[in-house]
């Protein structure tokens, strides 16, 4: 068993232990967090610390805190020459102190604390400051989600603003048509299915091939038709410039 | 049973076709098509006329061509008196002309030729001129669809913006993730779980309940972390206005 060390109590670090409890490879042997209260429903509370001094031993330390906490933290652990690896999408390995080893174990997913996930299809991107870390943080990741990537600090930081576009910017465009809806007196459920199958075609089809609709056929008589129906200046603007980058790239090959 | 005649072969017109050969309520007696090839493969060819003159008599006619043909193809019909519906989401019912009894028979969902649809999950969006036509038309969608919704024309103009924004430009938004990734050697197919639980989460929370990232953060640091890191002009236009958009957001009530 890799005796495993979970630095944090959030949203990641919880579906974390949870996840490692099913697992064969991996065991958590201890949780820090600031306030032991948070973690006790997971894991025995005898093994919560909230004190730096009194983190056990262990193969594998794993830094689950909010971005600009995870410098500070590993310049708190008192120990050294130990595998430690941060599990956030937008902050380099580098971030870490260099008195330990330095990875990163990012699961690329939406967590909410309410919502129980399946880890085997979440992709978790590794990366490792010594190649010899890599089979040891391959064989955790492999014990808990199908889908293990090796994805260094630059590309994990071009895949961080992917997602903001394909899920914080979506969610947004949901939400402005939950507002059109509204509105209008129309309920949201209607465009419930659309939402669905629009994100179900791209698993058959690229999203170049999925594009449909007014911009898509460059139908100006439909677009000119949706900007006079808009008449919040925030969604008319964003229907413009959209509405633009489509046409613009149907003139791509 | 309601006899219905099909008057197009397009997209729309053949899933609808299929859906009616399961129905109990509805028999397609006859489709319309100016070339014949295009739907027999759905229906026998004797059933099948590319002459307005040949059209057969019916309960029912539904016009499913393209947007800016309905109104000429609805004047081309050498009866009277008869309902005729349109299946178009952008155009308004008095497009049909007057000398039959108007309706629009709307599903919303995006159609792939190559895609099969269960058509029992898409909303229906149902008008009729007269009260009396409504119970006919709605007949007619709930033998293939669970979701009937009355809907008239200028909520289903909303609905057709409102689509927009949840269909074409997400998808768009999809390609630029897409592309971000191609970038940087990275595969989509990282991208693939979080663009389905992100389309999942509107099913139980609200899309305001659902945002999460740097701009619902307001945190400047990674926001400018990633126009930094973004090259593309459009982009880089698209990540300013959506994040502003969510900013500004956030901050009413």
């Amino acid at each position: 068993m890799i005796r495993t060390v979970i630095i944090g109590a959030g949203n990641v670090a919880q579906h974390l232990v949870s996840a490692f409890a099913k697992s064969d490879a991996v065991e958590v042997i201890q949780v820090y967090s600031r306030s032991k209260e948070n973690s006790s429903n997971l894991i025995d509370s005898s093994k919560i610390t909230n004190s730096f001094s009194a983190i056990a031993d262990a193969d594998l330390y794993i830094i689950s805190v909010s971005d600009n906490a995870i410098h500070e933290v590993s310049k708190n652990l008192l120990f050294q020459n130990k595998l430690v690896v941060h599990t956030s999408g937008s902050v380099s390995m580098d971030d870490l102190e260099n008195q330990n080893r330095k990875g990163v174990f990012y699961p690329l997913q939406t967590f909410s604390k309410s919502k129980e996930v399946d880890f085997k299809s979440i992709p978790i991107c590794l990366e490792t400051q010594n190649e010899s870390d890599y089979q040891l943080l391959e064989t955790v990741g492999q014990s808990i989600s199908d889908k293990i990537f090796k994805i260094n600090s630059e590309q994990r930081k071009a895949l961080h603003v992917a997602a903001v576009f394909v899920n914080n910017f979506v969610n947004h465009l949901y939400q402005m048509g939950n507002d059109i809806c509204l509105e209008n007196h129309i309920p949201f459920e209607i465009l419930q299915p659309l939402i669905q199958e629009t994100a179900n075609k791209i698993s058959t089809l690229s999203p170049k091939e999925a594009q449909t609709g007014p911009a898509k056929r460059n139908d100006t008589q439909t677009i000119n038709a949706h900007l006079s129906f808009l008449s919040d200046a925030t969604q008319k603007e964003i229907y413009k410039i959209l509405t633009k980058s489509i046409i613009d790239n149907g003139k791509k090959l």
